[in-house]
């Protein structure tokens, strides 16, 4: 497509980020281009913004980033053969090599070459995106635009929830960020027996909440283990879904699980953590699965069923922004007082 | 205790059964009395007051029958330890021998020496009945009598229905008795995206829309494969639940399941019957469970947190006789228009 | 490749092949032609061969036939990535569509539109044979080509075997062709407790000795669950695992599976079959997974582990031709004389 | 039994033991007594003889101890219905209370209210012990006494190993005392396709390859993730076996973990320790499984069924002695220089 467009750049290595306009991308061989109908800001998002250690070891300058998005396809490249043009489609964020032992195993999600969507390549705070058409999801009109833009959220609550038996469980799901707060919606959807959620965030634990969680805890003013363990009569939760990468929460969430519970990490402490091992895992006879992106499709198939089932995370979403204004966007989206925040292009 | 009861029993070979009375029966070592509260008509109970095949062939008489039901504990023989006056219980009515391969492995639900409450030994229509302390499931006062009656079949839903995954799955329940009513409720509360019951009585379907089926199928006017196929654009269903035991509604379920799908087998056929081995199963990849009983005592633990979490299975309580007037209570079990039938002695 | 080449075809919707010369095939796109070290004769080409109902149901002729092989890639189509010029390859002879909900979900062994080789599309009883890219395995030099020949049946049999636990278990391998004998080697390797193997047939009971069974039953001879049964005083085995089709055999398969064992079917009854689905399954508690050809590309991995460990199924080979022989392998093939036929072509 | 007997005993709060002479025990309802024919020691009775301090925090003197052994049954307390005079036994060491969730759900080896033998109850250090009849585990005479001896600890190796599949795959084991080293057994037994073996003590690992270690690692001189890492070209072994509880192999064992691979925690490091859980669990999307005791019984049984099915454990056994040569017996045992000690009463 001939033409320029906006987008969101880092294009240098320092906070912040940039609207610049560029050519729209060439579409490759096998490849699509999609025009962004909206696109969410994810954590990752704010670690880029922010510039912090991990995202200056990772990201090369320029690169415009943002990978959570749906639109429509508006260019195919040569070869396509599964997508059409006028599809609207959402995009798995996992570009993967196709031939490591993980991709003909199955297992996408942890190919040994993986680039990711906005780190790795350009991404999606942008009014047009270049992607493998192998990456595309159709979905149908009838979802709302701002419910699309968040299948790869979405999808890793799928992919953690899942991971563990739900219904008739307790369940104690730690950090309340948007994956967190799927989780919730989840679990509860599941038939969960009780659910506990966890933040220091009053803002978030107010969605939890919404969302369905039974009990709502503020790691700032209690413990998460005392609380659980006060409310099972030293039981302890059937299972732990750990969403926020903070190593006391761990400590406390595991503390809290029961003799042969389960658990799934998807939140990424930033360094190394103590763990007392001994307690929390070998005594317990605890399973514990560390979890990474989504399956590639399974657990886009299952979203997408969860949803016709009438799975409602539209509270997550709580904050709306132009493109343009992806400064307040960031903003509001660091401060914590917002769920999920939209951009449009 | 002494004195004398009321009890239904088979007193001779044949068609029907007679109220007796007989002295309450003594308390061994490591067995409770029990005060029955309500007790339940089974199928297995309309087999053997019928009479059939296979009664002939496994009851001895005379024999109080029954084996659903709820009550309070009165007497203690020597060495209960896990039980007290009082306790108000339900009961797993697989009486295992506690030393076999099975027993030692968690599998006594498939003990190698098992004997049946109300088949191999006395059961439960009757004022008291004997059991033993660890076949004893201690319920919450809060629970209504019908609902603690009703452990036995619902643990038989809970062992079958959560064998394999249901969140976001398509469920098609083949046999709408009171043990298929309880799996569409279970479907249901563990966010299936569409559940699709099929049983030949309208009575019957009419309880599981109210259950919670999305869709029912009348086996006498449709094809069971036929509708879900179409339904699912020849996809089919990713779970198959039977609880029929009929011959051709099991052939039809297979047709109806998708490849790679699930399976649970509870339905008992009268005979051996015709199978497409190849299509049905081989071709499809499917994976097939046969199941009996429940777990003892994982299913239990599972129905009452699943209780707890709001399952609601009342409306399978249909209708409500004093022990007296069994017979119009079996007249009407047998007639098809009855969900469940509660006696009270 | 310019030239012609010697292939055995299907040539008349009659019993029977013959050998024809027709042009090398070209090489379309994401394609490779392989020169054609070896191939083996399946059960299924001798369906074809011998024109049964299955394929005059499913072949098209004229069909170059044949799909068990190793090769040299001699020639790659357009924007070949993973394979190269001159690599040692076997193939998966699945053709999937990449599209399907299975394909998508790592299940392309069930895709919904698949080809096999030699069945829905030109075969390898040839000097060339072209192949999607993807469907190519490569395999070390070190691999003696009648073993890299081997690799579809022999998956079938990891794929089959695999999917029960084995270590320390009995396992009863119900037919003893190609696939039961690696089935027969592989519970061997993986510290099966005892294996059963049943054959009708003395010459494969034989091969089944070879390669591990502990005890061989000619089920023409005896019963196959009388004498497990006797063998396990009336306990059954843990593990059954279907290589025959012969209803019968299953029958007698279900009946010496212990409770809770575990079955996994391959073979495929020719018709519906009668099977006691109350006594073999529902009452048992038994597992029984239906499988069909291999899973892309986990199987794979695993069956190259396998021999890399140290399985040998080499003496299942039995019968060596040339290509231009063929009419005498198939006799030999036919008349049970023989583990597994290879052809160099 | 009248009379009086020996043991070894923990008379004082301080380091070492003491032989005794006291009564031979009663024996209550439901208990045996049982005459030891050999008893080995245990990593935990080396905890208790140096009066570490977590044998400070849990044995209260006077105490027997000793929990490895076999014997043979003299005396039947009333009610005993499962085991005879004359049988010859081994013994589960968790005596669990049969009443609590755990325990209900065929999960007892992690029972809230467990007593272990020789640590919170009378143990077998001595001449008799006294044992519940259900943790009596009944051998064959024909297994050598210094095998029936080691059931525990081959008990905790068997569960803790084929909690993963090891056929095919490659797998590093942690720590090659007497239970890592009964694991390197199993995973050559079960067909792994390579095995690494990790540990300070060469003598060990002399042992370990002994019983089928292909490569065998001094974590004094090399590290175990170096090693692991260049002999599989990066890409790391498919399962993990810890029974080091050592912290810095435990970190070193996970990075030489495949992405998607699965790790079973056996060892108890002394006190909580540093991990990387973003890079050894997360983003590689492992599995692991905190492993405690053995099940009951279906480890039992499969450990006796590895047995015949020749597993050979018995290059574990490098001293023996008299229950009088304790004091020879434990100073051999804590120098390392020894695999499995037993002592004869």
């Amino acid at each position: 497509m001939q033409g320029t467009m906006k987008a969101i750049a880092k294009t240098a290595a320092a906070p912040g980020a940039e609207m610049i306009r560029v050519p729209i991308p060439p579409v490759p061989r096998h490849h699509i281009l999609i025009k962004v109908s909206a696109t969410a800001i994810c954590g990752t998002d704010i670690h880029i913004y922010n510039w912090d250690p991990w995202a200056q070891g990772r990201i090369k300058v320029p690169r415009i980033f943002g990978h959570e998005f749906c639109g429509e396809v508006v260019e195919l490249g040569e070869d396509v053969t599964c997508v059409q043009l006028g599809d609207f489609v959402s995009a798995e964020t996992h570009v993967t090599c196709g031939r490591c032992y993980y991709c003909r195993s199955g297992l996408g999600h942890i190919c040994q070459e993986v680039e990711i969507l906005g780190v790795d390549r350009e991404g999606c705070f942008a009014e047009y995106v270049v992607l493998p058409e192998q990456n595309a999801w159709k979905m149908e009109r009838s979802v709302p635009v701002e419910i699309a833009a968040l299948q790869d959220p979405l999808g890793n609550a799928v992919h953690t929830a899942l991971a563990q038996e739900l219904t008739g469980n307790t369940v104690e799901v730690i950090g309340c960020g948007p994956i967190g707060l799927c989780a919730v919606a989840i679990a509860r959807k599941a038939g969960a027996l009780r659910i506990y959620a966890a933040d220091v965030n009053e803002f978030r634990l107010d969605l939890a909440r919404k969302l369905g969680a039974d009990v709502v805890i503020n790691a700032r003013k209690e413990r998460i283990d005392e609380v659980i363990l006060q409310e099972t009569q030293g039981f302890g939760v059937d299972v732990m879904l750990e969403m926020s990468g903070d190593a006391e929460a761990i400590r406390q969430g595991f503390t809290a699980l029961r003799k042969g519970g389960e658990a799934a990490l998807l939140g990424i402490p930033s360094r190394p953590m103590e763990l007392d091992v001994a307690d929390a895992l070998v005594f317990k006879g605890a399973t514990v699965r560390g979890i990474n992106g989504r399956r590639m499709f399974q657990t886009w198939y299952k979203a997408m069923d969860l949803l016709a089932a009438g799975l409602d995370i539209s509270p997550i979403i709580t904050s709306r922004f132009p493109l343009d204004e992806f400064e307040q966007a960031f903003d509001l989206a660091r401060s914590g007082k917002a769920g999920k925040t939209i951009l449009y292009p």
